[in-house]
């Protein structure tokens, strides 16, 4: 008789351990819950605050002017205070930066798909896309915002800190000019830079 | 007695259920093995031919010619039968299609970590990520490789069958003319469009 109950003992744990795990992973990623579509302005900023990399895309130097894309990592703030602005840690070994200091003009493009909370395919409407065009700037090395952004940078990136000294690694963001938001049927969502970079969540 | 050996039978079977769910959501993505990254071209091929998404750059007529980066789902052939030029579905509403159809200069970005196989920061160089620079063409309607290159997105994306016919959906492919790609440090790997093209897994 005490073995039986022994067994469900064991079986009950067994059951919330399941339970746990299933849910482990969408934990990890997800700090904040999507915002409702309705609020514009919410929802390009939590893609932004959530994702930890995009695409950078600038106008390449070695390939006659085409449009350049880069995966690269990055951070708008430290948790739960991101003010929008991306910010990048970029080598010169790499066209990117060279492409950026040459000609500034850039974007960078965001997918919900990485958060996990897409039901869809990646291109429906549903599952969130923002695009930030711009200029990619270096931010002024030894300035307050440096600072600020490398310690941003860092905490989303802990491996940052690690990456060669030799490398000429600097601090880059990008200043919007637009930005192009997809988050449900019916095309591009109306959203002004002044909206995006005054929401507070 | 008897008892005591349901209960090991018990814990036997939910640790391999552990097991099995552990390991459930890599093995629906993956359907083959990440390559030796000492061959370039298996690499490459294979982050085409396992990724789904990825981001097209193309030159924004709006926006003074930036780069505009815009999250697409493609394919780049039936499973296992993919030749690494990647097809895309794009709707004439949307910028990057417009934006090709006026100048073609493009390039389509990826990165391994949707696949699921990175273990470290999407920016750090173990984690490969893929620039193919080139031209984004319209497939020509009604032609064999339209018809083909249908079967091959509409495989991999079932849902872009019901996108509404009226939204004028045109079938684009990257006509590759540079690769891009990153799968270990010491900067991007020697590789050819014709080695990338031939390769054959």
């Amino acid at each position: 008789m005490e073995l039986q109950v022994r067994l469900r003992q064991i079986i009950i744990f067994f059951f919330l351990l399941l339970t746990v795990l299933e849910n482990s992973s969408a934990a990890r990623i997800l700090s904040i819950a999507k915002p409702d579509r309705h609020d514009v302005a919410a929802s390009a900023r939590w893609l932004v605050s959530q994702n930890i990399w995009g695409v950078l895309s600038t106008l390449s130097i070695e390939h006659e002017g085409a449009p350049f894309g880069n995966v690269v990592s990055y951070s708008d703030g430290l948790p739960g205070k991101g003010n929008g602005v991306p910010y990048f840690y970029l080598t010169t070994l790499d066209p990117t930066s060279r492409n950026a200091l040459k000609d500034s003009r850039a974007s960078f493009a965001i997918s919900e798909s990485p958060i996990g909370t897409c039901k869809r395919d990646p291109m429906d409407p549903t599952c969130s896309k923002l695009t930030l065009t711009g200029k990619l700037l270096q931010v002024n090395e030894g300035s307050e915002e440096e600072k600020v952004a490398k310690k941003a940078l860092f905490t989303k990136h802990p491996e940052m800190m690690d990456w060669p000294k030799g490398h000429d690694f600097r601090v880059f963001k990008l200043e919007i000019i637009n930005i192009f938001l997809i988050n449900w049927y019916g095309g591009a969502k109306p959203i002004t830079v002044d909206e995006y970079l005054r929401y507070k969540a």
